[in-house]
């Protein structure tokens, strides 16, 4: 059935919209997006509330809401040691339960799709599927005697690979489901495993989500172990050649920088996670600068520690602007369009991101009549600098609403819950 | 009469009790802070909720909530220009209006004490008394002939410096309110007027508020006109012989730490205003080392834009870390002694800050049934990595219930919010 939304103001393409109204037709795309039609039914009266595109999660590994505060103030070894200890008793209901909490906390904060490296399989995707939101799912792969994650099944390099291509076929043209490669990083995969994935990328047409350039660490065992920097590195091996889908690349140079631009291979900007665990700052103004392909995520919460794009899209605004000592390195615009369209595009949700006639209608609305919006400058001021995921009140994924008036449709918020402090008591009381 | 609060876990400066209990006597201050006890009959049944001090904002113009929004992704000059535009046509009444929406804002977010640089009267003192908050408030001093604020009535150095202390004096003893001389900064305030105001500081115990070394610009007026940078400037005028809480101080040199530290001077780091207006991140875990006496503070909402201190935990947490690729370059529990005791003090609020016994109950109650809560570590841990000022369901001020369930017991929220949205239209349609 056909939805129709009226709301004070919404975030287009083409402006911010006073008075609006999104037209929403039976295939769940957008049928019109503009001001307030006279003869239209409304379906939905969004009164004090704002209209924006769902928010994407450029990178996050979603199960591992298990882990949250395991370890906060730590350096990165032992905090990586404590989220392991951890992991070593994680069953597959506890990875069911974690990306069923995470996919609580995102829908409640505007996320309607996110890019996620984790264990996976086609039971966990149906999960996705029914809680009605969209994943760039990336079962992960290290080598045996890398770090990693030790429990479940080991994952390595062939098998991994294998399964991946099924779980891809199995969702072939599912608009909620995508899959991706997911070798870890190139510090924990082999340059012959890189190179195999890329080659198997541009046969099959999987693209790779992988992490490049976290860490000062990883720069160093790289340039030490291969005289080079992890980009270039990657480069020699064709990697980017396939379709690339990296997290953090917090100390890319700007050689890599322009490589990026160049092969079309995007970068999931994490600032909470990477100034939270020590690892730096990236030069976002200069991935801008270059035109870069750009995500917005949060990580997973053991570095976060929550999954609210709100707080990644306030700090990626003001934190650039501190470290350049210039108030107009990145914008309220640049970052709202990374968050929403460019996350999307990353992600292989091309027609997702924008509320535009044709797209699907991923569309969030937040509550105006709240004192952080009270008074109110633009919409993406407002958005940017003093909305919060907590402000959110519905959500809209493909036309199908999941969440209403702060109340989930598609998830028992209580059982959830409950079934993660349960696991969490379990897998903290177990011996390592 | 007596109130006995039970959560499930509290913090306290002994660390964190589970299943707490604290007891409030009528006098409005902390009677016992610790386990449950048997036998106690209590008042307030905060199952499900965490209690901590209530917040402290080291630096704020909380008026200035009408400028939310106003100019957000344009240089500094830019901004003050937009700012001091809309401060024209500025009324008594609207900056009654202003302080209101600011302290809706930040009770509903957990604060409880603000240090204050803005218009002050008694009038205006006044209604902090009646909503429950304590401030550390400075009627700001500007000359005639430097930036600052244009409206209402021209702030000129004696007549304020007159006003302040006939203030000081009618407010004596009062356990709410306390008063600051106001001089805006070194740079908008001649060295003569500086000198003055140390030297009556100390004849009449009447601490100092002023804004120090916020921008590259005026390190670098100074070094011009002055040879010397902001804090060793103030030093020769023997500034730092009276009780001083400096603003930002984003770019104080090693020498200049130790002399804040040597002279216990107090300082308000506020990252996210000096990240948004590209001023810098100044030297916290420095400032840390060194000793000296800190708080924490959101400048107000047209450099932020948003009054939840819970925000500026979190960043000066992370932001450091980030910044010295050192995840243990600032704790979770340094930074939330810093928003709570820290500021406390740092504003002269000695006995709060703390739960502890004797001290004033100045007390907040965090929902922990939230899917960020869920599961949890450390109290500590949450508080600085994932709760946000929306999860604040009561608030106590000195034993008073001011907050209840999320509802406002002392301000009319809805009046509050109409007159500000009101007064924002005039302001903005008013000619410059």
């Amino acid at each position: 059935m056909t939805k129709i939304l009226r709301a004070d103001v919404m975030l287009t393409p083409s402006g911010e919209i006073e008075n609006a109204e999104l037209e929403i037709d039976d295939q769940g795309r957008i049928a019109y997006a503009g001001p307030a039609r006279a003869e239209s039914t409304v379906t939905h009266d969004l009164a004090g509330h704002a209209l924006m595109p769902g928010l994407v999660n450029g990178h996050t590994h979603s199960a591992m809401t298990l882990q949250r505060g395991v370890s906060d103030d730590e350096d990165f070894m032992a905090w990586l040691e404590a989220v392991q200890r951890v992991e070593q008793g994680l069953t597959r209901d506890d990875i069911v339960t974690g990306l069923e909490l995470a996919m609580l906390e995102m829908i409640a904060t505007g996320t309607v799709a996110f890019a996620d490296m984790y264990h996976w399989d086609a039971g966990l995707l149906d999960l996705v599927k029914r809680a009605g939101m969209r994943v760039l799912a990336a079962p992960a792969m290290f080598t045996a005697d890398s770090v990693g994650f030790a429990g479940v099944s080991p994952l390595t390099g062939a098998e991994t690979l294998d399964a991946t291509e099924a779980m891809a076929e199995q969702f072939a043209g599912d608009e909620q489901i995508k899959i991706a490669y997911g070798p870890h990083a190139p510090y924990t995969c082999p340059p012959e495993l890189l190179r195999e994935i890329a080659e198997r990328s541009q046969r099959t047409g999987i693209p790779i989500h992988i992490h490049i350039s976290e860490s000062v660490a990883e720069i160093e065992q790289m340039t030490e172990q291969h005289g080079t920097t992890p980009g270039l590195l990657l480069d020699t091996l064709d990697f980017f050649n396939a379709t690339v889908h990296a997290a953090h690349c917090v100390h890319l140079t700007q050689d890599e920088i322009e490589l990026f631009a160049r092969k079309g291979a995007s970068i999931s900007h994490n600032p909470v996670s990477n100034l939270k665990l020590g690892c730096g700052i990236a030069a976002l103004p200069d991935m801008i600068g270059a035109d870069v392909r750009l995500a917005l995520g949060t990580d997973s919460v053991a570095s976060n520690n929550s999954l609210d794009l709100f707080e990644e899209i306030k700090l990626a605004t003001v934190l650039h602007r501190g470290v350049r000592h210039d108030a107009t390195a990145v914008s309220a615009t640049q970052v709202l369009e990374i968050a929403t369209r460019g996350g999307a595009a990353a992600l292989g949700f091309t027609d997702s991101g924008a509320l535009q006639v044709g797209n699907l209608a991923d569309v969030i609305a937040l509550d105006l009549d709240v004192t952080r919006a009270t008074p109110r400058g633009s919409l993406s001021s407002h958005l940017a600098f003093a909305a919060t995921g907590q402000d959110v009140r519905h959500v809209f994924i493909g036309g199908r609403h999941i969440y209403a008036d702060g109340k989930h449709l598609t998830l028992d918020a209580a059982h959830i819950q409950r079934k993660a402090r349960e696991a969490r008591q379990r897998l903290q009381s177990s011996p390592a």
